[in-house]
């Protein structure tokens, strides 16, 4: 298979307001037969250049309404147009551009790039197989300095880690979901409320928090209070990319240091992930 | 001379509620004598790691209020403790953790990440010489997508750019500047004080923005609205790196594309800047 | 599951001659129950620390004869040693440090980073199933100024690529294969040849090359030529990411440039993979 | 002033033999006034695209013989070229293609990256000034396993760092160098020489290696020896970025490391840096 990557702006106006995605596209595509790659014969094969023409064209025809209704038209169009295709995903990522406010204000046509966890998609198709749509955020680096530990857990004469039961959450998410058959869904709307849920099961109630006794319960909260919450989500997939951070020990500097300072550990770094559906 | 880099977190509590930075702080000494370079002789030496202690300890008593007064902090203790030290230079760099809100309520424990430009500062004090402060914001990535052009350039045989009155006028904006005698100021206040200015500057009246026409003169509105309303800083320097947009011809596909579609043009990539102080 | 990365340097001597290997490993782990994700009960959790003190005390005790043999090490270990195991996989990557030279001659205990290519390997196993090995390289960049092209593809409305019959064809390649039933494998020995196998079959013979039709047919013809050579690799997957590089139009400059500049096109950038077993 | 990047292949042929320079162009240039900051006046301003077709010129007409020459043809084009440049600098880097080797054979058009030490040049020059010519290596990452420790340094409260007479030396180098007046040099030969004199004084001779008491005294090494053995350098900076390793602590464990695994220190991590030139 190929694939390739296309970087672009899509501008429009709405009277004298201007709105702006900028996005990168990859497209993946699956030919039905391997003959470039055995014979070298190319006749089949839809170069990389026609590609990008053929998204460029799309994004000017189309629009970008929503990163997922950009990808479905993609896919789409590959399959209708090529018979060679067997299969194709289409990935979309956004740089986060935000619109500018001075005061409170909107403006209308300056904008500030705010990367706090960038939003994607991923259409694929076989060829007389459905169209399956995820949606996604990565990206996304969250702390809470209270109310998580690690205890409790498997010893044996290599264990040298000691149990905490106040310690910093701080990691890096990633965070992938399907819907099911996609009908005119929202999308711009559910991936706004699906962020605001990761937010909720990561930190907990704003005036106390919630127990977190490991990384892998936080990721499993994540995941059930987006199911339980938005019914259009089929399967989830979360990963946590851990940091971890020590306590500085100051006794030989005749220092108390009551988890006032911590230094990051770079290594060994972790990562947890899980992948839950309903039933 | 020596440099090194720390990077740490401070939480403090007021109450239940917790505050954190995060920072990297780079410290650079040269000492009085070149002995340890020339003659391989260490005792005047102050170790990576001894820097390191000093660095975690100051933070740890003195808390970090503002990086200018912590990079302050350290530059005296190390001109008052060593008497080898010439020239001591530190600089502090903040992970942009912002506090989490749930449906506008501040939680208490819990931060995210928003790197939507990142500040620093740098204090730097030769032995017998006066101790100066320089504060900054980096990796600000700005657009407006119209109000922007560029006509008029010098020509010749090798030119080949258009003239153009509505281009995208895209980049990131690195901007520097230094305080005078450093009294009792408020860093912090004055650091988001001159960040407004500088997105004021950059976008115009967001009804319906400022006319550019070039880089050069956006670099300098930057610094003229700065030093006219911030009366602390005395010089500022800001430098541009431009990103440039190019409406993509399509003609050749049989559409017409009034700059709704754009793509990037990594090479030549420039930038701009500028340093401007008070006469 | 979970995965963590631990990066360390294995030194060893004979006589007075250093060795040195510096690697990154990184572990994945999955239990048999997920029972500290949906309860958040920790007791069969193996913490990221205690793999760490794993992988560094079986470096020490046995040493890296070789990525392979490393990576087998751990999954043993792990498989034998915990039976809440229930899938293990070991990535492990070198840092390419080679022998100094000063006029030919080895140096003792000096060493260069030269980053031609990056060695790896994985081992992974089921509880109860077949160890499985894999190998490979990866950011080997290779260039071919000429005997390259791409014509006869497929066109329609949306195609503007000229064919071309003298291209440059650039790119980096990741080369990844899986062993059979791994026995005393000399793996250092095997890696030197495949490497060997991946160059000669890219450039063709020294003296004149080989044309190329496209990416594709070049990812093939390392394939074959691997798997023709080299009788314990199973099953090998290439993926070459393309680096295009333009013709500079220079008509409008009044200098006639005969493929002598070039400039790389940063999009669309692209890539082809294919995988490849024997019958 | 402002600066732009331009990145090229330049090839040519000796017959059927290829060669290839991949270059990397930075090119600032400072204007004689600052009208274009302060009035928006463009009539004097070489946009960045007209640097970019000037340089994609030169390259072709005078090729790029070494990039020192190639960076003086640049900034003399630009002072010749334009009176309103009051001072040009150049900065080229070169992509480290080498030829392709078959069993010690040279192909005649293929190549690999092989990026163990990038080379880079500098010109300079102010309107009525001399025009000064810089070179240098960076990103050159060495290690000695012994032969290197750290002792006798200045101690107090703060000093926790324990003396170490057979530690790690390891680190990355960056040496730049300018030359007097630039006659007829041959400047890939000297450098070649340069590159061999810094190998050789960073791990002494090659059956015993020479010991180093401190990163700072292998910095001045490598200045003398390049500057003996080196007439046309008249000023040589080495900046080498430490990265220290600590010898695993396995006591607890129950294994003893006799400095045979060690782990990377992220931070703090140091630079020491030297600037020494001719009486």
């Amino acid at each position: 298979y190929g694939k390739n990557t296309i970087k672009f702006l899509r501008l429009h106006k709405e009277g004298k307001k201007h709105f702006v995605k900028e996005v990168e596209v990859c497209a993946h595509l699956r030919l039905t037969s391997p003959q470039e790659y055995l014979d070298g014969n190319n006749s089949l094969v839809i170069p990389t250049d026609t590609i990008k023409n053929i998204v460029l064209v799309l994004a000017k025809k189309k629009g970008i309404p929503s990163l997922e209704e950009f990808a479905i038209d993609i896919c789409n169009h590959f399959m209708t147009t090529f018979c060679q295709v067997a299969y194709v995903k289409t990935y979309v990522q956004e740089v986060p551009w935000q619109r500018l406010h001075e005061d409170g204000v909107p403006h209308i046509h300056s904008f500030i790039c705010v990367p706090d966890g960038i939003r994607f998609c991923e259409a694929e198709q076989c060829r007389n197989g459905p169209l399956i749509v995820f949606a996604g955020i990565k990206d996304l680096k969250l702390m809470k300095t209270t109310q998580s530990g690690f205890e409790g857990f498997y010893k044996n004469e290599h264990t040298t880690l000691p149990e905490r039961h106040d310690r910093i959450l701080c990691g890096e998410l990633f965070c992938k979901w399907s819907y099911g058959e996609c009908k005119d869904f929202d999308f711009n709307c559910i991936w706004k409320k699906i962020r605001e849920c990761i937010l909720e099961a990561f930190a907990g109630p704003p005036d106390c928090g919630e127990y977190s006794p490991s990384y892998q319960k936080t990721v499993n909260c994540i995941q059930m209070l987006v199911l339980s919450r938005v019914s259009q989500v089929q399967v989830i997939e979360v990963v946590l990319n851990n940091t971890f951070y020590n306590v500085v020990d100051m006794k030989n500097l005749g220092v108390t240091n009551d988890k006032e300072v911590l230094v990051p550990v770079e290594a060994p770094y972790g990562s947890c992930a899980c992948t839950l559906g309903r039933k």
